[in-house]
């Protein structure tokens, strides 16, 4: 046994892990499975999840010791899937935290417009992208779902980032050519122009080296709506109805952005969206806070789903996204930063802000009012449906087998250590539960506590020494 | 020099250090002084802050120099006050985090309650308080007000802890005698024992070896309205005037604890407690968002001031408070975790959820409601209001010289560390001014970038290596 020092299993063959993984299969249910054998696949694939009273348990973990393919996690470390983040604006991560007292129309024009359109330049791009990537992982987002720019080299260094420091991802090529709403400096010179630029990204994708299982994914991402003329939204949608690729915007995020869409199309983001052949099995909207009755039922019906941002919509979304009663309604979504929209790259952040955001919908927020005419009751959740967001709800918005820890499922997972040196995780074993331990960790965890991050069975993160070697 | 190793000054003589440093003199005024000297005395106050352009400043460093008493912080150090929580449960730590998914009258009588009568045990009070303390100091919160329990042997322990650690505190005897909302196993025996309990706990805290110089002080600390009869509110409110020491209590935090109050007194928390002699210049009431516009000018005329709570008013208050226009009507306030009430033991999310909870209240949150009906446009806060929160205003609402970066205060101050290796603050040289990096330190800075805490001038804290000895 090699006591406490980290040594990962041989890459390219079968292992095992043994620890206590907690994972939510359903909205309302988290699963603990105590002491359990999570045993991996050479291609990083989780083979099966023995249960420690399964008669099984006792061989698998023998055959694997024999081979020096044993792992183990200490005390005071659980695994839990990777955090899926289905809403990051990969340009913006220079402006993260900063600029977030001005209005958004401010807000895009004088500050994110012209970093936006510094991508052109490789170099700059690499200095952006690299350390992106890499804040992320160390913040056990195991998959990212990217807004990149209108620059194809910028957006293949992005995606290089992510293939050489191993984060799954999807990457779009920003597509914005209307005039009236995009500056001259910061957009494309014509619908033909946007259109070719989407589908040559999609080839830089398929022909990038180190890419043939498909851990980056391309997405065919119009910005908005408003940003977009018709011909660019129909090109678009064509592109995707003959692919199959990913799509992504943002919809009906604002009193404004809902308005203005309303009175140029004459109906709802969701339906136009739908109209163009936009809104697909694999399509997320961003935000989607004003969606009408009509609009969440026809998203349930396409299989579409919400990237819910609670952070950034506080600042800029002039409401809170009703997800529980989306949810209720078989709309899925998954959980966003929307860095830099939002100020924080940490998924259980946005855990905690999408909590905190349906408690502020359901008790409502004026004490000046009576109590009878503040909230709306239906919308509150709990830590279980908040980690279901960030986990296995993003992975079914993907259309991706990630977010569970059960056979099937790619081995993409984060280690916790409740005893990292600045955890605030104050675990008291006499009288915390396993579900306990669950809570205080969503409601706690930074990146502090993210001692190990995996994807597809490879380890991409380590902060220190957690795992034991039995073999 | 000793590059960039550790070594504090030596204590007892004066000493200087170089360093930027961001302070929030006013609710509206970000002060940066870049490269400033800030001298402080042998007993720990701040003599004098040099500017890097006063003629003084090279004199200053080279007379501290010449006596090894220089020190400076690196590049991506900044000096920031020390952290002040004026609201925090001291016996409702080992619960952070948890049990936040139940109503707040289960939460007090089936979690809260029983775990507060555990006090009277002081192995059980050190093993709680021993580390809540240290947790503390490691997030930056050089001051805290806290609840204690019913117990004097408890408080006393907590009190010691803080005295050993170097944390400013106030800590209070909780005293709650009203049989009908205080369960038999936890509750005074009667309104003269918590009043004796409370006189006696004053006593106890003034007797404490290494206490003269009056780190920690006593509070009178009747729980609430509803669980205390009148004649312990009056015997309380006459301890008050009688000995000017500081008063806490929970005041119109919900709709429940508003009626409540209205029908058994007449009158509202704000007018009940000033009736009782409960509120001073030196009071601190927790939550108040129902206050009406007479308790607000009562409480500003009277110079008492509000708790605020952010975290916790999401989940227990049914409501937002509304800082901004509570300060615009000159009433005191400070910011508090209310732990456990509020899962997280960070005044830097608390400073977040202060701004949060703001936009929440400023835009609305409802998106089923027309825009004009959402929101009340007066609420809205900013970065700098929140960190003179936390800092500033809460030394002003505990009427205590801290809070600030400038002669006379106590050195009670933090070390952020931009560059910490669990960082989440991001800093671009070319592009933040440090009006910039002070944003980006609100809203990421998490324990992990907490390098060093300092209580009147000793450090009581320090993670790292980041201080440079000059001499
Ligand atoms: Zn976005
Ligand atoms: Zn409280």
């Amino acid at each position: 046994m090699n006591s406490s020092l980290f040594s990962p299993p041989t890459p390219g063959q079968a292992w095992a892990l043994q620890c206590t993984a907690f994972d939510t299969p359903r909205s309302d249910a988290l699963r603990v499975q105590v002491d359990a054998l999570v045993v991996v696949s050479s291609t990083g694939v989780i083979e099966s999840v023995i249960a420690r009273d399964d008669p099984r348990w006792a061989g698998e973990r023998a055959r694997h010791a024999a081979t020096g393919q044993l792992r183990e996690l200490p005390e005071g470390s659980y695994l839990l899937p990777g955090l899926i983040d289905v809403h990051v604006h990969a340009p913006q991560w220079p402006q993260m935290g900063k600029a977030l007292d001005v209005p958004l129309a401010d807000w895009l024009q004088r500050n994110t417009f012209p970093l936006e359109a510094r991508y052109g330049d490789e170099a700059f791009a690499e200095s952006v992208y690299r350390p992106l990537v890499r804040h992320l992982l160390a913040n056990g987002t195991t998959t990212a779902m990217y807004f990149g720019t209108l620059h194809d080299g910028g957006n293949r260094v992005l995606a290089e980032q992510c293939l050489r420091q191993g984060q799954r991802a999807l990457v779009g090529r920003v597509a914005m050519d209307e005039p009236s709403q995009c500056p001259e400096f910061y957009r494309d010179a014509s619908a033909q122009a946007a259109i070719e630029g989407t589908e040559a990204f999609i080839g830089t994708l398929a022909g990038l080296p180190g890419n043939a299982g498909g851990l980056v994914l391309p997405v065919i991402t119009p910005r908005f709506i408003p940003s977009c003329t018709d011909a660019l939204l129909e090109g678009l949608g064509a592109l995707a109805q003959r692919t199959g690729v990913h799509v992504q915007t943002h919809c009906s995020e604002s009193d404004w952005a809902h308005q203005h869409v309303l009175e140029r199309t004459g109906m709802t983001d969701a339906h136009a969206l739908h109209r163009f052949g936009l809104l697909t099995r694999r399509t997320v909207v961003a935000h989607a806070n004003f969606l009408t009755p009509e609009d969440v039922a026809l998203m349930a019906e396409v299989g579409a789903s919400v990237a819910h941002c609670p952070l950034s919509n506080f600042y800029f979304a002039n409401s809170v996204f009703p997800a529980r009663s989306g949810h209720a309604r078989h709309m899925g979504m998954g959980l966003g930063s929307d860095i830099s929209g939002g100020y924080s790259p940490s998924m259980f952040d946005a855990c905690r802000h999408a909590i905190t955001a349906s408690y502020a919908l359901d008790e409502g927020v004026d004490p000046d009012l009576p109590s009878a005419q503040r909230g709306r009751h239906d919308a509150r959740i709990d830590h279980v449906f908040a980690l279901w967001l960030a986990t296995a709800a993003g992975g079914a918005a993907l259309d991706l087998p990630i977010g569970r820890i059960e056979a099937g499922q790619h081995f993409d997972a984060i280690v916790v250590d409740c005893h990292a040196p600045d955890s605030n995780i104050c675990i008291w074993p006499g009288s915390d539960s396993p579900a306990d331990v669950l809570q205080k960790i969503i409601y706690n965890a930074t990146r502090a506590n993210v001692a190990q991050t995996w994807v597809q069975g490879a380890l991409v993160h380590c902060r220190g020494a957690v795992l034991s070697n039995l073999s």
